[in-house]
């Protein structure tokens, strides 16, 4: 049995200035982790404690599909190199030179390693399919770490791959994937949601995304409270409701009008008594473009409602680009011959295929159908009105490349959405055949033809549950873990430990407690009760019992964090009492 | 239930040519292991199973004594800089930039962090002792990496810090973790044997490594078969026999000696007529010696016994170097003026303390009360003869520099010495106050005075116990493990799965031994049933329960693999015999 007294468990009163989040205040408060440098954490006692059982759970659901390996977390450069994301992996990748001076790299996640073993060792679709998983610590160096153990340089993951002789086999493995995520997510206590997400960049066919809601997330997630769909913003849709069309002045074409100091949008729609529905926003970019092992930077403009966002992964994927930036003044002078506050569609060298050397025109699927709408001159105070898509301006690519708000409507069926933010705490993906093409992974079919095996990949951020689970349940004084994921499932708080009847009894309902499966601690510390109870309501158990001094009488206090409720319940009932608390 | 026709077990007939310790020929034919680059791994189903059921058994014995952390694995360079070591750890040590250019490196051990949490958050003996442990990923910039698994540049440790207010609670931590290392290895199986180490480099008071004796070790450890004293070749003394001198010649002073082209010990003691016992070997260093933050190079020569050898480890602590290298044909000139094979003792600038500006000699026990000796004349071609140490040349230091050797006298007992190979397996070591010292941890003491904690640290190689029990436990066909730590406990081998009766039988066995607690593959390939004999022979399972066609006669094999026998069981025995077999 634990006994407090003995354990390291450094709470705190009060958190950090820096510490903003919920998760982050009260991982620190509670002694879970102390940090380290930027991003990069240890855990304590009770913050190993409940990863720990995490990693448990996912281990015991992921051997029910896959088996584990353990792939190393340093790695030379070669199999990068052969995948091609020895470059893509930017900055985020660590790289070091080994004392011979040879590249490696850090694990930001292990495609290569995976498929280089099933490259050299897989010969046959007898031995397909395959679901590959490894509990590992990963890498990576994060632009901007913050918001405590969210966004950190290094974390654990549970990541899995599987490889499977056609997309049919594909499906399944992902089928088992979203059911044994499912599990885990529940096992863990956590109310979540799968959305479906950008596959795009990556190459693959299908994405899902397992999400916690909270303020603290980074992710938006849009759903309908409807029909269950949900997505998260870089692959959300929205049908948008009708909008009244202006009408037409003098001849009905283009008309330059003078618009002195009106730049932003709601100056635009208040000078002409418009709706920003009604205006054009425009925004120019340049867009890095890989063509082999060259890459350059063209032109990218992209018109969307006034009142719309543009999303830039939606953008980056439909112009096929690698990265994007703003233009620069001396860029929009050449491309628009005109400054930023008055650009607009009429009179650009539209490219008619992407990246032929014209300007890249995209264009939101928003402004399809529209008229009469406003939109800036290209010149210095001056906007046109009367512009009409497709009879005005021409565009490379029309497109849905907006960001969803909330209010539209569900594109399945037409209920408003809501958008949210989200942690996001796992993702399977569809990887297609990436990794086993560019690598060279290989097996007969039954036919004895060579094919390429089909692969997934799947993660779950260990951490990630833990601290969502933790903005997820917690109040002023502290936060509350589910039982199959907190350091304990109850504590046996001894009000006095100088009271030798009181310690008695707390030590021998702890020492019943653990006899009946339980896993306990016991506050014996030479501390005031207060204090305890302060400790026991800010650490995550979820279950405490108060041993005092109705002990005489034969009763404990049994206190359910979640609720902050408690019940005077008889010693012989407690371990009946938390049985059916906690299954 | 595991089914071997499920899983990715790729064995191999023949272990790649570079593999040439047992261990690491058998984890690559067995598939446990695969290479990725030079000491760097990944672990394959089987290899992952084993690797975590041995974390499991350290992590439960920890558990009695202290409590698990799990610290970053990658770290900003402050405080290494503050403990002294991102300069002493030199290239062994990974380091890398971060996006911004901040140094980081790849923990090798943690001392460093671990001082830092307890030097922030310990404030009172009150809170000692603690034992603060992890299992966790390694990293080391081994020059040569080798060995299969026994010399990575990635593994897993298990490392612990003990933080006590004085010498005797470190005892106490110390002794604690004496025991349940030893509890550790027995449970995994091993035969082990604790031994003295040297202590001096690390600045500890007490250093004891446990290890398992094996040709494939890259250690030396003489032992006494008597008395049970054991040390490493770095700690280890001996007591010498009796030499019988030689007779004096001349008037019994140094007599200079032609003696041309015999600069080899064997060469001159066979022109002498003398036992290399008589003859002096002499080996010049250059030593590093650290002064704060300089660094300076010495001369630094050891005299001993021809018949004996220089342990540098022995020689760079008495001489307070950081590191030793031979001395060039220049410096042989300045020091000796004298050429290689004709060095001696007899007309040095000898050093009067260590570093004082002359040469620093250190001359090894053995030569001591020595008389009538040979030794080179710093003069090619020539030696002395009636060499007396004392009486013709002195040193700066008499101490135990050299090797024991096999049948020397035990220090203790005087029984021979038996010196034989062996691998480190674990560590245990009193620390003392550098770190806590150096680092500024500071606790009050029951009088309210400010004192400083001592630490001690302790290590397990968690591969390496996987590796030296194969070391331990293999023949020409494969290996055996313990059933602690092997992948499954017993493998169910269906002769033929085309035969029903045979196939269903085999299936009911394996989920009845499932059922009785036991770890059980059941091995349902198609497959001959020799090739599943020869799978089974090699691939560490302890034991093997054969399913053919006896069954019609109710009865299986059963095969003790480490003993290669064989039984005839009645199926309805198979529970219980394998219960008395396994505990």
């Amino acid at each position: 049995m634990h006994r407090w007294s003995k354990l390291f468990v450094p709470t705190l009163r009060e958190a950090p200035a820096d510490a903003e989040v919920a998760s982050h205040k009260f991982l620190l408060r509670a002694g879970y982790v102390r940090q380290l440098g930027a991003g990069i954490y240890s855990y304590l006692f009770f913050g190993n404690r409940s990863i720990q059982k995490i990693i448990g759970i996912v281990r015991e659901e992921m051997n029910a599909i896959g088996q584990e390996f353990l792939l190393p977390g340093i790695m030379p450069s070669d199999v990068w190199e052969q995948s091609g994301r020895w470059t893509t992996m930017g900055q985020n990748m660590f790289r070091l030179q080994d004392r011979k001076g040879a590249w490696l790299c850090l694990g930001m996640t292990h495609e290569e390693v995976m498929t280089d073993i099933a490259r050299k060792e897989l010969r046959s679709y007898k031995q397909l399919p395959q679901i590959w998983y490894q509990i590992q610590t990963k890498f990576r160096d994060e632009p901007r770490p913050k918001s405590g153990l969210l966004r950190v340089r290094q974390f654990i993951m549970k990541d899995s791959y599987s490889f499977d002789i056609d997309a049919a086999g594909l499906d399944k493995s992902f089928d088992l994937h979203d059911a044994v995520y499912r599990k885990i997510f529940s096992r863990c206590g956590l109310s979540f949601v799968a959305v479906e997400a950008d596959s795009g960049a990556m190459g693959g066919s299908q994405s899902q995304e397992f999400m916690v809601y909270t303020d603290a997330g980074e992710d938006l997630i849009a759903s309908c409270p409807n029909c269950h769909y949900a997505a998260n913003m870089e692959k959300a849709t929205s049908k948008l409701g009708a909008v009244t069309e202006m009408e037409p002045t003098g001849d009905g074409t283009p008309e330059l009008v003078h618009t002195p100091g009106k730049a932003a949008i709601a100056d635009v729609a208040e000078f002409f008594q418009i709706d920003p529905a009604s205006d054009i926003k425009t925004v120019a970019y340049m867009a890095e473009i890989r063509e082999g092992k060259e890459t350059k930077w063209v032109p990218l403009v992209a018109f969307l409602r006034g009142d719309h966002f543009v999303n830039e992964t939606k953008l980056t994927g439909v112009a096929g680009a690698s990265e994007l930036r703003t233009m620069n003044a001396e860029e929009l002078e050449t491309y628009f011959s005109g400054p930023a506050g008055y650009l607009g569609p009429i009179g650009l060298k539209v490219a008619k295929t992407l990246h032929d050397g014209g300007v890249n025109v995209i264009v939101d699927l928003g402004l399809e159908n529209r008229k009469n709408l406003v939109g800036g001159a290209n010149k210095l105070d001056y906007h046109f009105r009367n512009i009409t898509p497709g009879r005005d301006f021409t565009w490379t690519v029309l497109a849905d490349i907006r960001n969803v708000a909330e209010g539209e409507g569900c594109p399945q069926c037409g209920t408003p959405l809501k958008v949210a933010k989200a942690v996001e705490i796992g993702h399977i993906f569809k990887l297609g055949y990436k990794y086993s093409e560019s690598m060279g992974a290989r097996v007969l079919d039954p036919n004895g033809k060579e094919v390429t095996p089909i692969m997934g990949s799947y993660g779950i951020g260990i951490e990630r549950i833990l601290t969502s689970s933790i903005e997820q349940n917690n109040d002023e004084n502290g936060f509350w873990l589910p039982p199959s994921i907190a350091p304990f499932e109850v504590v046996v708080t001894v009000t006095n430990i100088k009271d030798e009847a009181v310690m008695d009894a707390g030590t021998k309902i702890a020492a019943e407690l653990e006899a009946a499966g339980f896993d306990v601690l016991l506050d014996d510390r030479d501390e005031r009760a207060g204090v305890k109870f302060k400790d026991a309501d800010l650490v995550g158990i979820p279950y405490r019992v108060t041993v005092g001094k109705k002990i005489a009488e034969g009763t404990v206090e049994l206190v359910t964090r979640a609720k902050a409720t408690s019940e005077e319940v008889a010693v012989a009932d407690v371990v009946a009492t938390l049985k059916t608390l906690i299954s």
